[in-house]
């Protein structure tokens, strides 16, 4: 396997769906929300996506049985009103530079497919300081969208972030808007520290409304708990293993989730 | 050579081969074992793998002369019941995250030719304490499978290896199901410090159980020694030249072996 | 997008055009010239570059809309005897060496296109140390270029920079050496700590008597400034994210700008 | 420039040619060596090796003009019984793991295309302690290369050098005896720090007597003092540019020289 496999589970029909992404990042507030609306709304896989720019792992299961490492695409049926939905997750993001930059072209491709107009890519904004009123920073392929997602409570200020935003939320939007994709990046601002389910909720909160689909929120909570164990676990035994570890001095292995 | 390659020494006729893998790794509990069954079984040698995914080395042999690094696949044909084996042995992993895949892809390229249907990827788990008592963890392709191996002792916990298992261990496992071969990981528990051949005789005994095929255990302790003597000295040598050496910074040469 | 994408934003007929290169380096005394030349010079913008070799980053503008990271190459119509301009500025170097060389085989590609005869690498040298009296220091692809330039102020001396020139600049000289084009190094010496105005006005000073373009100069402090507030966020944001940045460890996002 | 590019200055013809690879390394012991051969021998250049493997870097020379790094190789028609020459050296090896292999294998089909059937790699090996009387230690390709060997002073030990050869020097022995040609590395017993020329004289004494070609040894220890200020200087430039160095973090210019 030299390149990136996407293998098609089922085919679907959708109406101009709407791409959610949600992959591993700071706070894995993007992952914590879109992992939840995929078990919420019952959304079924349809595409599963490995690639040699993830770690070469494998998860293992509380049976016992295994998970090859990769990203995949659930099909929502929009029920109503509703849109339909296309949601991205996976166990991680590239680990290189140039994986990014094509994985983000793959998903683009994908989307494309479906006659994708407008993205929601979902991320954490992490400050290092712990988090009083939890609120969601936005970003945004032109400034009619800006001021669309202000009137949704979304939160833009002049200098944040400074960093600009990296990964493939980030390249979502600016490969995006090269291919004329209209797309937004919601931000939970967090502390950044493990997994941050108030970030999460507020993110899931404004997306919701935005959507107009409204998503359970109960689980939520026990479901980050469950999130920070797994990554609790990882990071016991990377510190375990590192003196001997079968991988490479490159890895980057810290934002499983 | 900007490609893997596969170098087949001797043609074989196998009947239904079941593939051994016993790279270095955690505690070189795979890697002891599996040159030990070559070495005991008198598997011989049909397949050398070169790749510039190895770190760029020759080994030095204690006569002066020298051996290129690579992987190697011996062939065992199995007296009365005993199955035909195929063993996957060698001085490194892939340096880099994308030689991992490459890699396990030509593996399981080869498995396929012989029409391997099953996979025993042997390695170590390191707790970073003292192991009392050892025995083997598995991590398996199904759960029919995970079922058979604890009729043979092999130990499942419910969190563990909570980290998931890297390298070319894990990807056999994980790329294997995509293939359709049944591939179990079996994992001897080890403080994960140097050699531990303790840990390798436990993997060993319940192997040779599931094989049905009995492997004497008296060279392995001093089997384990010398391992220890080479790994000790390639340590020594790093740190001798570290300041000048003709290597890029991303090498990882920890689990020689 | 696995390969470097080079976007022609608009078609211009330019005479014997100089290429002048200013990307983020050392004192970010390059970029700080280039970029005041394409402002205050009102050059126009002819082609994008886009790279995988870039990190995988959207820059977020003041408005809260996004810009996917890239080089740019503007053109400037020479007033009466003044040469035709391309300059090539960006936000980012490549992140890999072997990045380096690709992009910069496509910088002389795009240069030849234009039939580029002379090159202007505009660069910082650092000294680690405050420097009181700012002066430029140079190299070139001939001993001819050496004596032209040190006509126009510019300071060799015997044993510096001893370490050669590293990035875009280096390649350009050596790269294009061996295209037959004429190109110099001026290197603004400079503590290299942040952005330093008065190493880049120095650069401005020399690199328009050499052109004969005035290039007003009243700007170019607040300009500094302002890459330094850019600069102050970045790192801040780095800082902050570093723990679960969705990026592998080989990232070096230190001299954006 | 995405591959490898091999520049053929000019063409010669060569009875049974002699390849000696002397590029930076432990103590730049076969750097010395044969960068001292090339200007007492009078060898001609021939052929320049480019690569994106190598740092993207020119060297500036004393008169202010530069030259982009790469390897080249020297041709020395051999006097009366003498024989005859290639000379490898270069201001670097490879930076990356995959550039070691394929730069090996351009050195090696170059080799082929001059029927060389026999290669001295020369090499420090370096101990980290003051070394009081200077010897060379060898490994080769063939018992019998090692039994000539010792009769030519050349020492063996049975556990040393016990981490292998790495670099272009192990991958010559490594690859070459894949390709049927006997090779033996020579390496100057060394502290390895800096630039040793006790060493390389002692390479050279041994090599000279293996060749039948008599190498004025009086500029040597000059030489090394030069070699020692270059590299003296990169590594104060290295430190007083660190911070902003327009290079990815992934660089190891540690052996430039």
């Amino acid at each position: 396997m030299k390149d990136t496999l996407v293998s098609r589970i089922k085919e679907v029909t959708l109406k101009d769906p709407i791409l959610v992404e949600g992959l591993p990042g700071v706070g894995h507030v993007g992952k914590l929300v879109a992992d939840h609306m995929v078990e919420e709304l019952k959304a079924e896989k349809i595409i599963e996506i490995y690639s040699p720019h993830f770690p070469p792992q494998v998860m293992v299961k509380e049976d016992g049985t295994i998970k090859q490492v990769r990203n995949e695409i659930y099909a929502y049926h929009g029920k109503n009103d509703e849109p339909d939905l296309l949601i991205l997750i996976g166990d991680y993001q590239s680990a290189t530079n140039e994986g990014h930059y094509e994985l983000c072209s793959i998903f683009l491709d994908i989307a494309q497919s479906f006659h994708v107009k407008r993205i929601y890519a979902l991320g954490g904004y992490g400050t290092g300081q712990f988090v009083d009123k939890p609120n969601v920073m936005g970003a945004a392929t032109s400034i009619e969208l800006v001021e669309e997602m202000k009137q949704k409570d979304v939160v833009f200020h002049e200098n944040e972030p400074g960093g600009g935003i990296i990964g493939v939320s980030g390249l979502l939007l600016g490969m995006g808007a090269l291919r004329g994709i209209d797309a937004v990046c919601l931000m939970g601002v967090t502390s950044g520290y493990l997994v941050d389910p108030k970030a999460a909720s507020e993110v899931l909160r404004i997306l919701s409304g935005i959507l107009g689909i409204e998503v359970s929120m109960q689980a939520l909570e026990e479901r980050a708990k469950e999130m920070e164990k797994i990554i609790g676990k990882l990071q016991e035994m990377e510190r375990a293993q590192a003196p001997y570890e079968a991988v490479g001095g490159d890895e980057d292995l810290r934002y499983i989730g």
